[in-house]
């Protein structure tokens, strides 16, 4: 099988990929644009990163688009993206852990003050604060795909009322709604969606964590009137995109301390640019969209299993529904 | 039931600890010190958090001393303390919470480098680095108590492997080692104990997380063999006594990279002197000792429960054996 690899990665990051992929699934020939662009009518599939509008047209034995991320979002304003192929997007089991990983820790922060004690520790000074028990803490988690789920599970289970959010569009979706794989885990999380469930919701929440999908309906929903629902001084996590913040909200709602701390790692223009207000806010810890990094070698597995379901005929996992943006 | 109230807080904080106590245990008189010296004879037991030496002596009736901390190597210094009269530790849930919400923390922070995005933000630099997975992080627990064992099974749970050490001093003891229990935990935790599995196990280990108690044994164990038998740049978390740590080794080590980074939350001397090299150290993320505090609730109803036993003859829970020191 003949596969198109392609995508906005420098040298070094392609070379990578496709060591991993090669390793992952050596029965295929991994094709350069330029390959491709030779033998058009031999690629059968296509494993891409952002690649430039257009790549993937003029290809007609493609049979599957298979995105190295999980966020979709900017291959789908490719108005030249094939509408009749099937696309796959990257659900990577490492890049989950690592998105629980960074969730929780932006929950401890927060609840724990620990962005606080660093604050004075710069100032050499010793202060000690009450401490907010976690059943004290509720956290809503927005959006509950993979990545919404497990990190609402792994909070509950540390202690926080967590209560995990969806938009309500489309029906449920057991590709993208998957029961916790915790077996053990006997916390409950509880499940909204819609928006009237939301606004219900928000009165009651201490840090509000973004994960959900950015589409045309989630696009500025972090916005004045969701972050005036919120108690005074609760705490905005968004390791989304940064398109579903309307910055000037945020940074609004963070001076008259309506929002007490934000812990951001992503942005409408990445890398964040070196003067922008967010980067000094005190109330602010920034991270360079490192929230969760595409594992190459658990990325790799996902990628074979999908072209190895193409050639045999089975079921392919983790599609795109377009017209739901994910 | 008439008891003693004593310790080294302030004002506001023996009136918080008062109306805890009152609300969790209302038939008990709670005496001052003052109140205990006119009628001796009539103190049943003395709830006490590190009180002046000598104050719980000639208190004939006194059948329980029980701690407000967790830690008593202070309380145990002192030479006046009745030898017959049993001794009680806290172990308040709320506490151990906080403490696995802090040792969780610390360990993402290192894990994830999180301190070192920290240290970009405040240049506004914006710089990606490779991220390591939970698996390829294994943590060591010192001490097996409460603490510890709570600690080593919320990390096993986000995917670490983990291990727990104890010193192996003593048998086991059904009051301090007691199984995990979250009933759906079904990540292992490996057990240790003694100086040969230490030593085995130190190579091994990117996080060392110390939750022992204080005593003679364990003082300045965290020491430059026990670092340099670390692999080079293992973190260190020190969430249990400052005297459990050598400090000038631990500055040596920081220095000379073979300790990556340091989370310290106690200290030799509190408040930590504001001219201490750990202050404005790069390596080290420091805590004013606010790991784990207690919570007056939980810890009044503890403080309740072993009151009641005393007046029932039931049981009492969570008793010192002085000679080991815990």
């Amino acid at each position: 099988m003949n596969v198109l690899l392609c995508g906005d990665f420098d040298e070094h990051e392609a070379l990578e990929w496709r060591q991993a992929l090669t390793a992952a699934v050596p029965e295929v020939n991994w094709w350069s644009p330029e390959q491709a662009r030779q033998a058009p009518h031999a690629v059968a599939a296509a494993v891409v990163a952002n690649p430039p509008p257009g790549q993937l047209t003029g290809l007609p034995a493609l049979r599957l688009v298979q995105s190295l991320w999980a966020g979709v979002d900017r291959l789908l304003t490719d108005v030249t993206l094939p509408a009749d192929v099937p696309l796959a997007r990257m659900v990577d089991p490492a890049m989950t852990a690592a998105m629980v990983e960074t969730a929780v820790w932006a929950t401890l922060t927060v609840q724990r003050e620990f962005h606080r004690y660093a604050q004075q520790q710069r100032a050499s000074r010793w202060q000690v604060h009450p401490q907010r028990r976690a059943d004290e803490c509720p956290v809503l988690v927005l959006g509950q795909g993979e990545m919404g789920q497990a990190v609402a599970h792994a909070l509950a289970a540390l202690g926080f009322p967590v209560s995990g959010w969806s938009t309500g569009s489309g029906t449920a979706d057991s590709t993208h709604h998957r029961p916790a794989r915790e077996p053990g885990a006997t916390s409950a999380v509880q499940r909204l969606s819609g928006d009237a469930a939301l606004h219900q919701a928000l009165p009651l929440t201490r840090v509000l964590i973004n994960l959900l999908p950015l589409t045309p309906r989630t696009t500025g929903l972090l916005n004045a009137a969701l972050f005036n629902a919120l108690p005074a001084g609760a705490a905005v996590v968004n390791l989304a995109r940064g398109r579903h913040v309307v910055d000037e909200d945020l940074l609004r709602a963070l001076s008259n301390g309506q929002i007490g701390h934000a812990v951001l790692d992503v942005f409408a223009h990445e890398p964040l640019p070196a003067d922008h207000p967010y980067w000094l806010h005190e109330r602010v810890t920034l991270l360079p969209h490192v929230a969760a990094q595409t594992d190459l070698r658990s990325a790799a597995a996902v990628v074979a299993r999908n072209l190895r379901a193409l050639r045999d005929g089975q079921p392919l996992q983790h599609l795109v529904r377009r017209e739901r943006g994910y």
